[in-house]
């Protein structure tokens, strides 16, 4: 079987079965992040690594500044959604010896730049020779104190279901200028009990469902209310992808206050509700008519 | 100016300059690891990143199994040189959607064998589409006591220099299945005071420089000391690279007894003396008359 006839979920099931172990492993394969720390430890150490190649998530003739920023804001966005900081970045570049060092300046002048926005330290990395497509891998590391630590799985029947900003049609810019949600990810886990979280990196049709399994909750979501970035479709919206936006789920205890506080502390960046997580028995379960996006489909 | 009119070491000095900062940072860009902690704690973090390519570093019809013991143990090999142990892993890999599922279990398979070896837990990735060659990227942390971390630039004018194992000739098969020198490493900075270490991937006339170079020390190599592999040449075994054999730095003082006690530990493993650090001014220096691997030359 090639892995092109297979979904995404499919192959990663097949390899990774068994794998995800160690003592001090809390959330592995699976969530935005590795999770490592033991249950007494009051901060847990974050784990990330991210790949951007050419002809994937950018093209031949794209600026490799913005490249550079997407690259490490993508890494970036996956720490903000577990509620943790980032810390120390490595940088693997595979690059044909063809390319001008000009154009390499510009890749690192758009990594440097996305690290002092976001306070990280490219503390080293590889830089190797490619017969072919640019790749740049990023390896994050951060920390979360442990309360404040968010996965995919805390979610709970009758929990609302928030989105940030407005989501479709990243690939008219957007997925190359992107601002990691970091700033509001840290004050929603140190203001609030935020029960789930996720970045929407391959679109809320592909992401909702991930984080409700995870949560072993059904939802309902209400695709009217899903916020549309200037010009796009619900449809868009859905299944575009490379939003980099924050999908997460909050008890409606304290929904009222949150989207109160929230419209005070972030003016300009909306919050919607889109929906609910329902138990998993529950008739009224919607299943999403859109796909988003998967690496090999 | 394009990449493959200049040499690995100015494309990296190029774009790093600048880089490798951060509060934490003990060690980062110019070593085999970062090194992270504060100099009170006793236990220092290690964290390692490293791609290996088709058409690069394997090819196309190489049994994938071998090709996953590499990508980890190179990353293992380079834990080992700062005198730490290997912790946990991310795997990234990009692959084109015509690749077999079954190939893909194969490149798991010796993932997972070089990680229950040598205790590491496989915690998490990514598998993305890749427009051609296969792209494997490990980002591996680690961790070292503090009095144990080993970098390449502690070595002292007169200390004497050895190299573990023999050298050259890697291409015919040892680099798909040679064993990281983790046991030997950890017997070395906990039974002694090494003063420098690396691990030679690029070669020795490539690696021994940059040890010499980061201690600020000249050096003087016997080249007819230097053990080579079965079937390989003296040039072979100095430029060849991809031994991940040791090359360390202890003073004279210690010398016969770790020579007498690594002889009883590592029966069958060589170790063997190949030269001395000098100070920098010294006229006995001795300048290599070949160059190890270079990526982009």
């Amino acid at each position: 079987v090639k892995l092109a006839h297979l979904g995404e979920n499919t192959i990663i099931a097949a390899l990774t079965r068994g794998l995800s172990r160690g003592p001090r492993l809390r959330v592995g394969i699976g969530d935005d992040c590795a999770v490592i720390g033991s249950p007494r430890d009051a901060v847990w150490g974050l784990l990330k690594a991210d790949a951007v190649i050419e002809g994937i998530h950018f093209r031949r003739d794209t600026d490799l500044r913005r490249v550079g920023w997407k690259a490490l804001c993508r890494a970036i966005s996956d720490i903000a959604a577990m509620g943790g900081l980032p810390e120390h970045a490595l940088v693997t570049v595979a690059v044909s010896p063809e390319t001008r060092l000009e154009e390499m300046k510009a890749l690192y002048a758009g990594l440097r730049s996305a690290a002092r926005r976001f306070h990280v330290s490219i503390v080293g990395g590889e830089t190797s020779r490619s017969p072919g497509p640019l790749f740049i891998n990023i390896a994050l590391t951060g920390s979360v104190e442990r309360v404040c630590c968010t996965t995919r799985a805390g979610g709970r029947p009758g929990d609302i279901l928030y989105v940030t900003g407005r989501l479709g049609g990243s690939l008219r810019g957007k997925h190359l200028s992107f601002i990691p949600r970091l700033a509001e990810a840290r004050w929603l886990v140190t203001h609030f009990k935020v029960h789930a979280m996720i970045d929407i990196s391959d679109g809320l049709a592909a992401d909702l469902p991930r984080l409700a399994e995870a949560s072993r909750c059904a939802f309902c979501l209400d695709e009217s209310r899903v916020p549309r970035s200037a010009g796009s479709t619900t449809e868009e919206a859905l299944t575009d992808g490379e939003d980099f936006e924050l999908l997460f789920a909050v008890s409606p205890r304290h929904a009222k206050k949150l989207e109160h506080d929230w419209r005070r502390k972030f003016v300009r960046l909306p919050l919607t509700r889109i929906g609910v997580l329902l138990k998993k028995s529950a008739p009224e379960q919607t299943r999403l008519r859109t796909h988003g996006f998967d690496h090999f489909a």
